[in-house]
């Protein structure tokens, strides 16, 4: 976040005043010398963005996959560079797909998405509870209360909020939760993911490749993201907002409360 | 847009419904035979999206830059694919980075933006008239009151909304407009860009190469966006809501009034 000078309009009225806006800068992550991505993301919590950026596409399953990892922050042009070193049989199934997501530039996509198919249906929640985490939630966004321009992720629990992240890009946000708790080796299989952002399938990707049963938006999925949560049997739930939401696949794991 | 069989929650009362949710199709655009960008987009108005995407990259200026465009339906994994040639001589200065944008993966980066910047501050309006254009704009979103999941773009001038146009991409949704009036011969120095989403570098660039000195935002600017509309003198207004907005850059072209 950066002060600047701005110009306030309030119908015929005019005035000089200093506000909050959000800065961005640019991360590329290059895997074994090939560059993989550049996202422009929040500077934030960068370690946790390539940790969970490296997991959400599928690409690490432990934090011991990555044999070297070294981030350079080159200050001058504000840009970020990690260069990690993992086994070449990791990526060798791998292709590249651009992704809609803000601060995304490539997702990495297994032809064998049935394998990462989630089948436990163990994990769930009351609707009630749900509310409680959405209001939390929604009290925890202190960078968009200053600036109104950022989208913020969590991790939960059935009953409270284990991680929670913000940045410019809401699959940005997103890889930087899965990113914290991935690191610190917690098991995502029976947690949360929550997000402020739009659920296109990319997210529900990421999802499937964090083995996280269930996702709740305060916007709106798309219809490519819902089949996708059908055919792997993840929980996805949009417009939580309020004493509302959506239910559009598994609602098996949704007690009604 | 398409409908799905969806259980809405209210409080403790579940009812299962069908509801409208957005869908969303792959455009790869190829140049000459290589792969300039894959853009997860809407599937309206695919070919002002072609036009407006290369128009505001700064690769054409003119509809006759292209010499020619092919343009394919995969129905099967409902795909699209745009073959255009252009003179190899316009592409050459050009370096790809990424975006952070909602269906944007690569943005043209031509390094003498300098040349690009509009120095005629001509255009003027009203503040008053600022509010009602955008209380035209959001009238005129009916996918985004149908499903919540889009982002709106138009041209106005001073007086009225010439083109509207929505995509799952704020990126996309700017490109169709542009590519629309482009298309159609309309000269953009003297109008205005209207978006509801946030407001990153990428999408001052693309008022750049499109040589619009005004763009109105919804919501909210990045840092670099506010500094890169002041280095090429763009009118940058961000949070247009209601009676309200903030001026970023270039307050000149805004009587207060």
């Amino acid at each position: 976040m950066k002060k600047y000078n701005i110009i306030k309009i309030f119908d015929d009225k005019s005035e000089s005043i200093e506000d909050f806006v959000i800065s961005e800068t640019i991360l590329t992550i290059s895997i074994n010398g090939n560059e993989l991505a550049s996202l422009v993301c929040s500077k934030e919590n960068i370690e946790n963005l390539i940790y969970g950026y490296l997991f959400t596409s599928g690409l690490i399953n432990k934090v011991s996959d990555i044999d070297d990892l070294n981030i350079i922050h080159c200050e001058k042009d504000n840009k970020w560079l990690a260069a990690v070193k993992i086994d070449n049989e990791n990526i060798k199934d791998y292709q590249k797909i651009q992704t809609s997501g803000c601060g995304n530039g490539k997702l990495l996509y297994k032809n064998d998405i049935e394998e990462q198919i989630i089948t436990s249906d163990n994990t769930q929640i009351k609707s009630s509870d749900i509310f409680l985490l959405m209001k939390d939630f929604n009290n925890n966004s202190e960078i968009f209360i200053k600036t109104g321009g950022v989208h913020s992720a969590a991790i939960a629990d059935t009953k409270k909020i284990l991680c929670f992240r913000e940045d410019i890009g809401r699959h940005n946000a997103i890889d930087k939760v899965a990113g914290e708790l991935f690191f610190n080796n917690i098991n995502l299989k029976d947690k949360i993911l929550i997000t402020s952002g739009r659920v296109p399938a990319e997210i529900i990707y990421k999802t499937i490749f964090a083995k996280i049963p269930i996702i709740i938006s305060r916007s709106a999925p798309t219809g490519s993201a819902i089949e996708l949560a059908r055919k792997a049997n993840i929980t996805l739930i949009g417009f939580a907002r309020g004493k509302k939401m959506n239910i559009y696949s598994s609602q098996q794991r949704i007690i009604i409360s």
